[in-house]
């Protein structure tokens, strides 16, 4: 194992957009961390924290609704906001485990889930947030594969809470040497997030999406997905859905 | 025109790959900047400082060779480097006083003149660089409308070096009340310049595209790219050309 990983200089990089993935993704067997910090990839970390199943992200809300209709869970967000006929949305706070012990999740977002969709080229795709931030990093140490983190941004928009989360996903690799290879864009995400660590709710106090969540009054939700290491959880999929990597 | 501005918030915004232009782009009367420091851009403004009367980008290298035939001076540069049966690339110093004084160039390069490419759907289109700074701001602080900066990038990847230029430039506009409204990448970028402003040549050593540069023997064209302010030229689209816009 550790004479394919010398060999090989790892590559770390950071996608800014789901519209700029085909032209960072250059190879299948890299590994793929998708990114949408507020709120979807931080639901679905909690939910698993909280006994989940199996989450399917699905494109559009009628999707959703067919598989409420098969007994799933379903979620819909659109815009921050729970969809009509949805008692899910992409807030940590709806998946408690009392009601998602062992159940299964369709779910749709606004950004996440189109992030997924995309990233779908890739042969192993994992979900990172903050709240297991530690899982994320020790399975790419763990591995020599080289690293694709992709940010679901706002409607295909730069966002600083995605770029942060991937910062300090490159800032914890850099501290092994054997990832040497960044792309500019993880440069930028590891000097933001040093720049940023010390108060990420301050830092953030200035980024056009959490003015955006701030009034829809997810000033909570913002101080959950925020919490480094809170769960020791890594959904990765395995054909159509995510499930638990056991670490 | 002082009312006008003081009703109207205006907008900075960061587009970080010409592939998001769209997603960026939300209206015609916006000023967009094309920034390709290393080098086009910086090599448009010291034709314009050395007396050319008109810059003309195209898309390909045949495109440049037919305005070759036409008696322009042309000028085609692909992965840092002159197409063969051409004399000019995109090194600032190709473009002598005595050689660009008073003549029209055709111009085609891997980056910068395929993001004044996608910008053609606004009404205003700058071309920005180091050597322009202030002649940019100037110009900007002058107009009422939005701003949005437009990264070349490298093949539509993120870059430091373009995006450092565009963090420059929010953070001369910042020191005007007048603008309130800054995207994510805006934030991001400022954040960036002001990190790296004190030394950007070795802020940039680590990055992906100045090593390809330096491979390429260009550490004399980096060093003139990152002067501030050496030129007060602003060139301007019009019609189908670049020229001097007066200031």
């Amino acid at each position: 194992m550790e004479s394919i990983i010398n060999e090989h200089e790892k590559r770390v990089e950071v996608c800014p957009s789901p519209l700029l993935f085909d032209t960072y993704f250059q190879n299948k067997d890299c590994i793929v961390v998708v990114i949408d910090v507020f709120r979807a990839t931080s639901a679905i970390c909690t939910a698993f924290a909280n006994g989940i199943e199996r989450v399917r992200t699905v494109v559009n809300v009628d999707e959703a609704k067919a598989y409420q209709e098969k007994g799933w869970l379903a979620a819909a967000e659109r815009n921050g906001e729970v969809v009509e006929g949805f008692e899910l949305g992409n807030s940590p706070f709806h998946y408690s485990r009392e009601l998602v012990n062992g159940k299964q999740l369709a779910l749709t977002t606004t950004n996440g889930t189109k992030a997924v969709g995309v990233a779908k080229k890739a042969n192993t795709i994992l979900i990172g947030s903050f709240l297991n931030l530690s899982s994320i990093v020790k399975y790419i140490n763990n591995s020599p594969k080289d690293v694709l983190l992709l940010c679901a941004g706002w409607k295909n928009r730069f966002n600083l809470e995605d770029t942060l989360f991937a910062g300090a996903v490159v800032n914890e690799l850099s501290k092994n040497e054997i990832f040497r290879g960044k792309s500019d864009s993880a440069i930028a995400a590891e000097n933001l997030y040093n720049h940023a660590k010390s108060d990420l709710m301050s830092y953030l106090e200035s980024s056009s999406h959490r003015n955006r969540l701030a009034r829809l009054n997810l000033h909570q939700d913002i101080e959950f997905c925020l919490q480094h290491d809170k769960f020791d959880v890594l959904p990765i999929l395995k054909n159509e859905d995510f499930v638990l990597e056991k670490l």
